[in-house]
């Protein structure tokens, strides 16, 4: 395996989407984790809803667009007030406790993310986080308007760093990104920080690591 | 409106795939609920991520491994026995308790059913049910070999029926399967049976009732 770069998801991989939990707890008190879970499964299912239906809307539209239908299936208040503040906190998740420890390890590597969301979202987000200098790329596939898992969003990754398939070790804990990124060619590892059973789409992760630390030992 | 034919999706609209929940808990006592809830939510995943691969396979296959995912992300044993009772379960599902009203008053229009399933499950699980006579068409997607919400997935539609869109009206429980109607161009009625929101989406239904009878009063 002569893998040239390490290719980072970012939303559940890098990122704890799970942290809007606090400011959805203070908005809407006991109901963080509720708001939070629904949030992000509607979130996912409208970005391949819309890429089947071929009507395409950025991850933060869809982003929103998902929020708004959770706050409404609760039954809870949905004021543009109380959405943008949630939508704001979406711009300052929690990496994970691993993450800078580990991407400094692998500086001399070269290193990438490569998300559905959109640079209005992911800019900041890893601005913020101070993790920025530490990437080589930022690949988002708004530029092509094709999400995960089509073969053409990780086609893009191909054409950003000019390699080929079999030299990207691409990382992810979304079960169906790394289904996604095996069928279409990348090496894989699947980050399963929450100890799901792997998919049942006949495709294997290379490898399964509980954390980030797991890369340590493979490169 | 000029309607030339009224086409049901099947699963969730005519029929409750939470049926299953009964044998299920036969098999697994007191897990029903959540083996019903989860499979169902894993299905649609898995159809909606093959058609996004490009991985096709077909509904049937797509049952069965979603209800394998279910049963080892619930820790609960998987064996062939209990998989191919549950799945045969999915060939004797209910029908709700109006449909069979509804289609009986409606016999004198044309009636098709456009669904996932694959003829395999489709078929036996029409016939089980009594309800053959009553459509002239039972169409499934896997005669192409597209999904929906895809437009190619409703296209079909039209070159079963040699109709043209607006002349469809098309019913589904579906909220996603609407939208992808909707958008394709069917006049559309959503069977809201759950009350849930309207999918943020941005395509309303052209008219919603909470089960069959209201399709009634509008032909």
């Amino acid at each position: 395996m002569d893998i040239k770069a390490l290719v980072f998801d970012v939303y559940g991989t890098l990122f704890n989407v799970h942290s809007v939990k606090e400011k959805a707890d203070e908005l809407y008190p006991m109901k963080g984790d509720e708001i939070s879970r629904q949030w992000r499964q509607k979130q996912l299912e409208y970005s391949f809803l819309r890429q089947l239906m071929g009507k395409y809307e950025t991850f933060w539209k869809i982003t929103e667009d998902s929020l708004r239908y959770t706050l409404k299936n609760l039954k809870l208040e949905h004021s543009s007030e109380k959405i943008n503040a949630l939508m704001d906190a979406y711009l300052h998740l929690s990496p994970y406790p691993e993450v800078e420890e580990v991407l400094t390890k692998l500086r001399s590597k070269r290193l990438a993310v490569f998300s559905n969301g959109s640079h209005k979202m992911l800019d900041p987000l890893i601005k913020h986080s101070g993790l920025s200098s530490l990437f080589n790329e930022i690949i988002s596939v708004d530029d092509r308007k094709q999400y995960k898992p089509t073969p053409a969003a990780y086609h893009y990754v191909l054409d950003r760093l000019e390699l080929e398939r079999s030299e990207i070790l691409f990382m992810s804990s979304n079960g169906w990104d790394i289904s996604g990124a095996r069928a279409f060619g990348f090496q894989t590892a699947w980050i399963n920080r929450n100890q799901f059973p792997v998919e049942e789409l006949g495709l294997r992760p290379h490898s399964i690591f509980p954390d980030l630390y797991g890369i340590l030992t493979q490169v």
